[in-house]
């Protein structure tokens, strides 16, 4: 597998909690998203606004998410994200949220991105130069 | 007064209930947001997708919001709006959140809306049909 | 299989809508959980506030969503849930996002709810009065 | 004036961002929140929750927002405020939002936060050990 895992802190918001005192499941969504624009900007170096310049776009397909622990207002957590498998127009991401003070999961899965050519909307092979970028 | 007040009914989502158990703070502003949206589609005939069609936007430039009672999971409200003045690119939209069992008031302000022109985002004069439309 | 289809209407807000003019991938989610916050009380008679006064709690355990069409403020949608399956403290939940207009799926997938024994927050199996009342 | 302005650095996520491609208005709220919780945990010592443990919690009572400039995905922003009095059950927090590569302001204005008796809702005095902590 020649594809890393990178990880990315992200800070709990109040708005981020819901009635159940803890994060709103949603939100473990938008976490993930987040260490995503991160990871593509810091460490494969190809934001996701450089792919919008060139008429592509990624668009999620799939998500799946298993929640193990609730996260709290004020716990210290990380995303860390890995490419499983891209083949044709696909990336499956691998995700895992960790609770930082136990190293405990919060929740896994992984997402489905599609590349998309922005002008017609349909699926587009994903270049080779960004799959090298990839894989690292 | 040329202008009138509309009245847009809001359904509390999960995702808008915060720690306290009641609507997050921030979500009021959506709340009447969406009721403009509403009603500028609805009452006016003429959709903020219009507007951008001809090159013009609304962007926010004040929102005062005064809190005036919870609103909870469950709770019917509505929000009722009214251009209180529209002069050069403003409008000064007041509004009123209503919990429609008791009639009383959860949130009462103004927000201030500036005429973009999308092309350049410079702040543009309200056009006379717009005003028209608007005063009804 | 005992268990019905219900459907409720979803308003599409302002801030459902991301970079990308459509729908926030993590709004989906928010769209099932308000559908089935909706459905408990309209058809199973038996309110998240009525399971949390009895000590209980769904948390949910696993989301997962295949993205099939985008939603555009202004669409018309529909949430369809139904119960798949449900045994010891977990109910499987299916759904699709229906565009109205057109009766295509906006999206499809399932949803694993686990319920909670509030005081400790461990699972608990679902009592059989909850079993009848979903089996409509 | 014995209060001293705080500054918080907030991360922009993608979920933040609205149809027209920066910073959705109700999510300046929202990090002015969060600046909040951050501040009052770091610099006076005394977490959102350590209130909540003393039966006292903080509603928001008016907020009102200026704003100045948008902010897009990847701007470095901060978030400064500060007491600008306290009285009675309530304090007036002043705030801006800064674009750090510029040092101009995002948005400027005000929250007035009431501290509330949990037990009852009520609206109680800031107790004096309280002022105290935020006379820094």
């Amino acid at each position: 597998m020649p594809f890393s895992e990178f990880e990315t802190d992200v800070i709990i918001r109040p708005d981020d909690i819901d009635m159940n005192s803890h994060v709103h499941s949603s939100r473990y969504m938008d976490y993930v998203i987040a260490a995503r624009y991160d990871q593509m900007r810091t460490h494969y170096k190809m934001s996701m606004s450089e792919f919008n310049e060139k008429g592509l776009n990624w668009y999620i397909t799939v998500t799946h998410i298993e929640y193990k622990r609730e996260m709290k207002m004020g716990d210290q957590i990380a995303v860390r994200t890995k490419v499983l498998e891209a083949s044709g127009a696909q990336a499956k991401v691998g995700f895992k949220i960790v609770l930082k003070k136990s190293g405990k999961s919060a929740a896994e899965g992984y997402f489905v991105y599609t590349l998309i050519n922005t002008a017609n909307g349909r699926p587009v092979r994903i270049p080779d130069d960004v799959v090298e970028r990839y894989s690292i």
